[in-house]
């Protein structure tokens, strides 16, 4: 058997040893298992940050990954933790909306709650469940233990409320869902909605009191310090700043409003 | 034989091309080994700082695994480079109290220094042992060389005073002895040093000018904004802003006093 | 077969998911690779940075590692894609002069432009070759694809200016190549340019505004706060502050100019 693939994201930031602990739990009980971070970059506590950055990336890991997501500011509360199968990739994460990228993504999904402490760490502290129980129960899972073993069906798993774009006749308003690494600014735009029977350099981005005219291929088509619109890597509309951080120079946060229109 | 695992604890940050080096030089030796970051975020020459890390993180790790840490201000001058074998773990480390912790936790530990230059690389540079002899001689132990053989016992070696808690009669006096990734102030309190005739609700934490009454289970019991006082993952009391940063918000660093009394 | 190593160098920065991605498609078709992370620290877009890490840390990896490394401000435009075989490691990148540094050390490389559509992701984006053709194709090799097959060959690949330390009669100029984690100012003034009949206390070295007088063997032979020049890891000259960071000290950045002169 092919060693399984099991991706951690989590708000615990790069070098945290609470990263170290997650792995040595699992690898502790499965050292077959290839352990991938996927992000550990996710703001502290930010679940919205940490379902785009999830949702964004899984679909690139072979079906049969395991992904483990702990962004859980209501840990030790009474929230459940669940398990869920979603388009042959298994999810273990708090039930606080961090899986709704994922669901909206996928058919079918199977959702049960972590309930079957046979299936936990012995001692389990009441601040680190990805530790204590996520992880265990992940690994029991990659060596051959069914998903409705590990607890009871949940039938309504909890959802966020992402914000969604919108296209009226000659008008497309959306927000920027996510800031990269460079400081692009991602949005929930999706390369599909953009009219096809409109050239496009004839588009109007709008983003804050910024103004481009038209979308570039990419961001090497203008000089340095040039402000482009483009479709980028998740097929998204995306304003970046050539060799720069848009985000820096636009003073730009999460949410902001990104309007296209253009002109008969 | 199972891939032997291998813990690199440093101060050379996240993305430090020394990183790398170190792994090139293992895997270069032993294609086998499952190399795990434990932690690169310690702060640059904090060897206590790093001693806490490792000695938290290491016992979650199975049995037979090698872990190498390299908090090195003394790299090239004639402090020791030790191996030291404890609890069924094994350490590389240079002799400067990095092991400490991990001392307090072990029984009957057997230390050697490296000084068996046919275990190091074959050019040894005189400021990057980590590289040249820690990682070469952990890779020669795990293809098979004996403790012993990498060099000849060290009786004594260095320890950091690492500060302990104090219980009086109703009063237990502590200091912060790490700062998490979320800003958690994690004390040397045990939470067994906690008088168990009281009830939580009635200890009163003072930590700087900042008081809190009680202890909650989890942060997320309070709203967002408070502080609270907890039971942690390490199984040590902490001090945490809801959804926040109480580093931050206290200004507290490394040793700032933490007291805890209850009222008869 | 041993696992393929395969390492990735690039400016996504720590804890980036596009980072994710690309492991994400190298093991959806090679589960086998040992994938390490190189450097995802270099700044953004900062090509000739990348090529110093990378030209720097490749040596220490065995015969046969594949490395692939995407600091790629052009991504989009007709800049060529090159896989390129040097010294028995195999280089993925950008054709931009990211692989200036492995040139200068290598004899004989082979470049081949990576254009047969064969070896790519069946949808390539016009902003991510890192994850829609370089890993794809690097998989391909791993798996057994000649690199002629791969592309056409290149024979004039872009090489950057890489400032050259200059030996004069009683007199050495360079400059600040990189800064590494610890503030450390690495030159390009490589240890066997110095005068080795010079006794090493009597050189003297001037960086910016500081005059540092004699070498020393490392760097905890000094106070803590001492301005100190030594032969360092990479065997070229460095200029550090014991326990601190020269970087911050002297206000120093890449490029400035280090000059070694010795009295008669």
């Amino acid at each position: 058997m092919a060693p399984r693939i099991t991706t951690l994201t989590t708000d615990f930031g790069q070098g945290s040893p609470y990263v170290a602990q997650m792995k040595a739990v699992l690898l502790s009980m499965n050292r077959q298992l290839t352990i991938v971070d996927l992000s550990h970059a996710v703001a502290p506590q930010d679940v919205l940050g940490g379902a785009i950055v999830l949702g964004e990336t899984y679909p690139y890991f072979p079906a049969g990954t395991i992904h483990i997501a702990v962004v859980d500011p209501g840990v030790g509360t009474p929230r459940s933790i669940v398990a869920a199968a979603l388009d042959d990739h298994v999810f273990f994460a708090p039930d606080n909306g961090l899986l709704t990228l994922v669901q909206q993504r996928c058919r079918a999904p199977r959702f049960v709650r972590l309930e079957n402490r046979a299936f936990w760490r012995g001692t389990v502290s009441r601040t680190f469940h990805g530790r204590d129980i996520m992880a265990p129960a992940a690994a029991h899972l990659s060596l051959g233990v069914a998903l409705d073993e590990l607890g009871s069906p949940l039938e309504r798993p909890v959802q966020l409320e992402i914000p969604q774009a919108d296209r009226q006749k000659q008008r497309i308003q959306g927000n920027v869902l996510s800031i990269d690494s460079f400081g692009n600014l991602i949005s929930n735009i999706e390369a599909d909605l953009l009219p096809n029977d409109v050239p496009e350099d004839r588009l109007r981005i709008q983003c804050g009191t910024a103004r481009i005219d038209g979308l570039v291929t990419s961001y090497g088509t203008r000089q340095a310090g040039t402000l482009v619109a483009l479709v980028g890597s998740s097929n998204r509309l995306e304003i970046a700043l050539v060799d720069g951080s848009a985000a820096a120079a636009l003073k730009t946060t999460v949410g902001v409003e990104v309007i296209i229109d253009w002109p008969l």
